[in-house]
C-alpha cells in the first residue's frame, strides 16, 4: 500500500476551542485513507520581519521545514473583519520567505472557511486565495466550503448535528484527494 | 500525432484595435503546437436575463455550445473600472447558465489581463479568478500574467518591443498547455 | 421644505419579477422623505464599446445624463458566479466613459446585495466596492447589508415576512439619507 | 488656532528601514498644518487570540487605547503575498476586538500601498478596504494611492526623486485632510 498524503492543516484561529479547530479534528473520522491530515500550529510564529531573516527564529525554521515535507494543505479559517485573521496570513507570509525559498511553492491547496453567522467566511476564503495564486499552490475549486452557523455544527455528543454537513464534507475531502493526486502524480503515463 | 487542445480565447474588449485582441493575436505564433487557440467573439452576447431562457436568443446558444466544445479557456482581459469589463462578466453569465448547464464546468483556464499603465490590471485579473472558482474551472496560477504599458508591447514591425516579454508569453503558454494536460488526461494510468 | 435627495437605484438583475427589484420597490414606503428613489433601468444599454464612442447610442447618452442629474446612486445587486452580473458591470463601465467625462464622480452611494442563498451575494457587494473606489463614489460602509434567502423576504400580502427586516432596511435607509447629507453639504459652516 | 488632527499612521512592514515607513516619514513635511500624522508601532502586538481577553497583553490594551484617542488612520503598507501583510491585518484584529468595543469604528481612514515592483500593492490596499467596510471607517477613495518602484522614490539626499510624486502626495493629504473635516465636523449647521 502506498504512503497516504501528508496533509498539513493550518487553522486560522488560536482559540482553544475554535469551531474551525473542532472541523478540522472531525475530518480525521471523514478523509480518504489515502490522506493524513494534521494540524501544524502557527501560534508561536513572531510577526514577520525581513531583519529577522540572518538569525531566523526556529519556529519560522521549523515550519518551513515542515511545510516543505507536507504533500499538501489545507487551510482552514474563520473570518476577521472580512478577510484572513492576522494570525493565518502571518503564517503564509513566513512560509513565503526568505524570496525565492518560499516552502508553499506547488503544493496543492484546499480552503475551507468558518463562520458563526450566516456567510460562511466568504471574504476570508476568497482573500485567501488570492494570496494562493503568487504563492502557485493549485487550488481546488470545488466543492467550495464555505461554512455558516458553526455553533450549531456538532450535537452534544460531538458528531455532526446534520447528516447532510457529514455527507458535505466527505465529498469535499475526497474531491480534494482527487486533486492531490491528479496535481502531484508525473506527468508522463 | 493528436489533435491540438481546443482553446477558446474571450478578448474583454470590443474595441477593434484593443491591445488585449492584439496580444492573443501573437500568440498564435508562440503557443505550442499542441493547442490551437480561437478568439471566440462575445460582442452579440445581450444583456444576460433569465427571463429569456424558454427562448433563448441564437447567440447564447452558440456561444455556449461553443464553449463546450472548448478543451480549455483562456481570459484575456482589460481593466475596466478595477475589475472585469462588464462585456466579458456577461458572456461568462450568459456561459453559465440556466442553473445546472454550465458550459464552463471543468475546463481548465488561464488569465492574462492587459493594461495601458503601470498595473497590468491586477483588479480585473483577480476578480475574474474569483469568478472561476464558482465555474468549477482549474487555473493557471503561475506564471501570472499582469501585462502593463500595453501601448507599447509591439513594434512598428508588429512584433514584441521587448524580447523578454515575448519569452515570458512563451513560458507561459507552455505552462497553460502542460496545466491542460494535467487537468484533462484520464485520472488512472 | 428643502427638494428631496435625487437617488437613482441600479437593480443588477433584468428579470422582471427579481427580488432585488422588488426589495428596491418596497424602499418606497420605507425611505425618509428628504429622499426620493427611482430605478433607472439599465437594460437598454448595449455593451460597451470604446469605438461607438463618436456616435454614442441614445440610451448611452440618456443614462449618463441621467446619472449626471442624480444626487446619489444606490446598488441593488444579486451576485453571478461569485461576483457582479455583466448587466449592472456594464451600466458602471457605460457610466464612467468617455474618459475624463464619468458621470460617477463625487456621487455618494450604497450598496445592497440580494441572494437566493445564505451568503446575501456578499461577493458582488465587495466586487461593486472595489469600482466605486476608483470611480471616486464615497460609499456608505455601515449598516453593510447582504440580504439572503430572498425568495421568502415579502410574505403573500407583499410585506416584509420578518418585522426585522423592515426595521433593518429603515435603518440602512437613514443611514444613506445622513451619509449623503454629510457628503453633499457644502464644506464651510 | 484649532487642534491639528491626531492621525494615526499604521506602517505594514516591520523592516527598520521599509520603503513604507520611509514614504510616511517625509508626509511630516507635505501634510497640511491641520494634520500631524503620528506612527504608531504594531510590533508589540501579539497574534490575537480571544481566549487572552478576560487578561488582555499591555500591548493590546494600549494600542486600543491610542487608536481611540485618534481623529483618523493612515494605513500604509506593502504587499505579501498579493494581500494585506499579517503584520497589519493583526494590528487591525486586536483593535476591532473585544467584540462590541472596536477602536476602529467612525475614523476616517486613508490607504496608500506601496511596492518594489510596478503594481503598487494593489491587492493588498483593496483586500484592506474592504476590511475597512466592516470596521465602519469612512475612508478616501480619491486619489487613489499606489505606489510603485518604491526603491527609487528617494534620491540620496532623501529628497522625492520625482518631483511629480511629491505633488501628488501633496494633493493626497490635502484631499485626506478635506476628507477628515467633512466625515468628523457635527452634522448640523
Amino acid at each position: 500500500m502506498e504512503k497516504p498524503f501528508d496533509v498539513v492543516a493550518l487553522v486560522g484561529s488560536l482559540r482553544s476551542d475554535s469551531f474551525t479547530r473542532r472541523l478540522v479534528r472531525s475530518f480525521d473520522a471523514l478523509a480518504p485513507t489515502s490522506m493524513k491530515i494534521e494540524i501544524v500550529e502557527i501560534r508561536e510564529l513572531s510577526l514577520y520581519n525581513q531583519d529577522e531573516e540572518p538569525a531566523a527564529p526556529a519556529p519560522w525554521v521549523s515550519f518551513r521545514s515542515r511545510i516543505k515535507r507536507a504533500d499538501a494543505v489545507l487551510f482552514a479559517t474563520p473570518e476577521y473583519n472580512r478577510s484572513v485573521p492576522g494570525v493565518l496570513k502571518n503564517a503564509l507570509d513566513v512560509g513565503s520567505r526568505p524570496s525565492g525559498a518560499s516552502a508553499w511553492g506547488g503544493k496543492p491547496a484546499a480552503v475551507v472557511s468558518v463562520s458563526p453567522g450566516a456567510m460562511g467566511a466568504f471574504g476570508a476564503n476568497q482573500h485567501l486565495r488570492q494570496s494562493l495564486v503568487s504563492l502557485n499552490m493549485p487550488t481546488l475549486q470545488q466543492p467550495e466550503a464555505y461554512i455558516g452557523h458553526a455553533a450549531s455544527l456538532f450535537d452534544a455528543s460531538g458528531e455532526f448535528a446534520n447528516p447532510a454537513t457529514r455527507e458535505f464534507f466527505l465529498k469535499f475531502l475526497k474531491a480534494f484527494d482527487e486533486w492531490i493526486k491528479r496535481q502531484t502524480r508525473p506527468a508522463e503515463p
